[in-house]
């Protein structure tokens, strides 16, 4: 152990030093064109070497290049900042290695408690059982749209999990165009049918439509169908946009649909005062998809799925050969009971360890200052006479666009389209893009507490330089 | 960062401790009740605390419960003590938090790079894009099956994506006995039905008899049933046993089916040259699922699954929206096209530092030890007259029971059902339990290369005394 120990505080050294000077380096950099090769052509080794070596690498050929998101400026898709109390109980856990599927370990309990901790800090019901950690939001989505599937299933008197997904009639369910991918990609996988996921009229603001809903479900009942599932965002990746969950919880408990609502990214900002009165209806869900590491910054992977009853998902994937009774377990059972994963690692560790450093008010400040950020890049966006907001700052994401006067609609989709990659090269802030509307847009996405209104001048710079570039190097 | 640095370095010392002492320490206890009570009733913290006091909360309240893997004298399930290279990997990864999605930075060229080593370990072939890591075998399996039930309908001229499961003609797989439950999660997961795997006869070792699937493809598909899929395991969980995988490839072939290929346990078994012989055939797999997190040691979680064919994986999986649309990236997209989880977490540099740390020849080495040490087992266990040995040692699992001469069956299975736990209990070894051919079984699986002769002898002497109590009790 004496290497470990050694080498251990060379990283310690290394990293502290990392994240220390991470704020005054560019946010982003292509890789040298040479570093990127050597790491691509790595021979496998013959003979093997010292864990000091091993970490001088790792400081020498992985550390100059990282994602960016652990930067101040880096605004881009939904990728936060490592929180380091996180950081140091991956490596607790990772010196530890259980797998958190069942038994009497430390994992396991702390497990439990974690689960309770953030379905209390999103104000969810949590009964014993109701909910585990996952990789991320896609799997926990996997895991609540197969516990939908099966009680649809149930209900009709098919085990699909025994009969398949042809003995049943074609089930339905609902979306809006801003839904996240990860739910057609989980109706896919599930074997439902992507052509089974209807796309419900939205708002301007991009709200799925209750009543469109309603009408939809009805049409379709009409015609043969059976109507299972509808989906409601509590924060659009786009826009972050909170739909009517309550008037969608209405209609889902008038025509019996399960109600998954997707709080990967915006669950969180519940906690932010100002912003807690969009999530009313939340609770009424029955299931509930979180990302732990999104807004909260807990070290990648750790994704959360909740549900209202525990039994749905214990009937929807306990599958226990005799190799893995547990004689020791209480009547729980083992979380690879609940889920996907058989094998499942130590994430409550870094989840206690994150919310623990900060504490729920903490957390909640932490939100709050967030989505105030983002309300203020919309106010200066809409101060400045050559960008255009593109939608409400309903939580902490900015989408606008590069629109100086007298442009052709056209045109200014060429300069969005190409402004993100654009302002990511120079290395001074990071932000992405997408299409609202059929317009090439620009999303800034404020999900680091460290983002403070300096930095935000700097993306609105950016957006105007670069943007007037593009559009002089175009017309 | 000074608190980082401070608290990084005591949580190094704190760890180097814990694993210098393991190996004197029981492997396992029950947790002691208040503890247990601890963690489970911790209350969602109102305020923060230092890095310095979370780790010390580590020290006390989480390391002195572990599950007991780290131990030499561990040899439950299949759970590997972490090797100490991944677990520095882990906190430097963690510290740099991408998502090991798509983009220009290290993390992403890594797992390239680890993948293609992954695959030359497994003498399985690997032109770029066909592969990736997962959280373990049972999503590598979910990819694969994905996969593989794409193809089946694309052949049939279905978009199963976009239709369902719904629009395809029965699909049906071919398991054995044998074959691990995550394949049968898998199916159940993709909509296909637990029914349509059919399972094919195996013989007394337990290995799948390949003229039993060739007589049952034919049967089936004169019943109108459409045979897809066929799952060797190339080692059990509970024998080790390994399929003959060149005779079950040319079924497949002759036949047209996707020829999977669990490799979770066993598939690094082929770099003990005593062993390579079992594993001829593997190369020629549709697809393969193998668990660095297992007998590499890398620390959990980190599957991976191979394909033979990148566009299988890629028409299975990729849906890109477009705010995910990647203009730096070359033509191989982004990873999570490939797969199911969208946010990827840095597995890749744990993995590039265990291989690193022991070189090719140093894991050849330490699993040539594990496959002699279980052998060695098999010669403990025969020797005894009180052990019986259950199957024959094929790689580094041993199957036996306690068997007192002149005892009836129905009161060795009672015996032999308590023995796991009354040994877990006692604290000297850790062994799990199974039932082979309707024998209640000790199995020992010895992928911790520190285990040495001595553990072993520890471990038949447990079986002995423990068994002989229970009986003289149950008698
Ligand atoms: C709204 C929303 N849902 C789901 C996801 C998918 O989450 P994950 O990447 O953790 O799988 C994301 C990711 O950005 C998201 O923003
Ligand atoms: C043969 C085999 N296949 C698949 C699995 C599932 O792997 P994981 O736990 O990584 O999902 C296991 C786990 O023990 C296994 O032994």
């Amino acid at each position: 152990m004496n290497d470990f120990r050694t080498a251990g505080h060379a990283a310690v050294d290394l990293l502290a030093d990392y994240l220390g000077k991470l704020p005054e380096g560019p946010v982003w950099q292509a890789m040298d064109p040479a570093a990127r090769e050597r790491l691509l052509t790595l021979p496998l080794p013959k003979d093997g070497r010292g864990l000091d070596e091993l970490v001088a690498d790792i400081g020498t050929e992985v550390l100059p290049y990282p994602m960016g998101n652990g930067h101040p400026r880096f605004f881009g898709w939904v990728n936060a900042a490592p929180a380091p109390a996180g950081v140091l109980a991956t490596l607790a856990a990772a010196a530890m290695n259980p797998s958190s599927a069942g038994g009497d370990h430390a994992d396991v309990h702390l497990e439990r408690t974690v689960v309770r901790w953030i379905a209390e800090l999103a104000g969810f019901p949590h009964p014993p059982g109701a909910g585990l950690l996952t990789s991320g939001a896609s799997m926990a989505t996997i895991v609540a749209l197969g516990s939908a599937r099966n009680r649809a299933a149930r209900l009709l008197g098919v085990d699909v999990r025994e009969e398949g997904v042809a003995a049943l009639p074609p089930l339905v369910g609902y979306v809006s165009a801003e839904t996240h991918s990860c739910v057609r990609k989980a109706a896919e996988l599930l074997g439902l049918g992507g052509r089974n996921l209807r796309a419900v009229r939205t708002d301007a603001a991009g709200h799925l439509d209750p009543a469109a809903l309603r009408a939809q479900v009805a049409a379709d009942r009409a015609a043969g169908l059976h109507p299972f599932l509808a989906v409601a965002s509590a924060g659009t990746v786009n826009t972050g946009a909170v739909d009517d969950i309550a008037a969608i919880a209405d209609v889902c408990a008038d025509e019996g649909l399960w109600l998954h609502v997707d709080g990967a990214y915006g669950a969180f900002g519940l906690l932010d005062p100002l912003s807690a009165h969009r999530y009313a209806g939340l609770d009424r869900a029955d299931s509930l998809a979180l990302d732990p590491h999104k807004w909260l910054g807990v070290p990648v992977d750790c994704g959360c799925v909740l549900v209202r009853d525990p039994a749905e998902l214990r009937g929807s994937f306990s599958l226990v050969p005799s190799y893995l009774r547990d004689e020791n377990a209480g009547g729980l059972g083992w979380f690879s009971e609940y889920g996907i994963e058989q094998t499942r690692p130590f994430r409550s560790l870094k989840v206690w360890a994150t919310i623990a450093a900060s504490g729920r008010d903490g957390i909640a400040r932490d939100v709050a200052h967030c989505t105030a950020m983002a309300r203020r890049l919309g106010e200066l966006v809409d101060a400045a006479t050559d960008l255009e907001l593109l939608a409400p700052v309903e939580t902490s994401i900015t989408a606008f666009r590069y629109a100086a006067e007298g442009v052709s609609e056209e045109l200014l989709n060429r300069v969005n389209q190409a402004l993100p990659v654009a302002i990511q090269q120079r290395g001074r802030t990071f932000a992405t893009g997408t299409v609202l509307d059929g317009r090439e847009a620009l999303r800034a996405c404020l999900i680091n507490p460290a983002v403070a209104e300096d930095d935000l001048a700097v993306l609105v710079e950016e957006a105007r330089t670069v943007g007037a570039d593009l559009l002089s190097n175009q017309a």
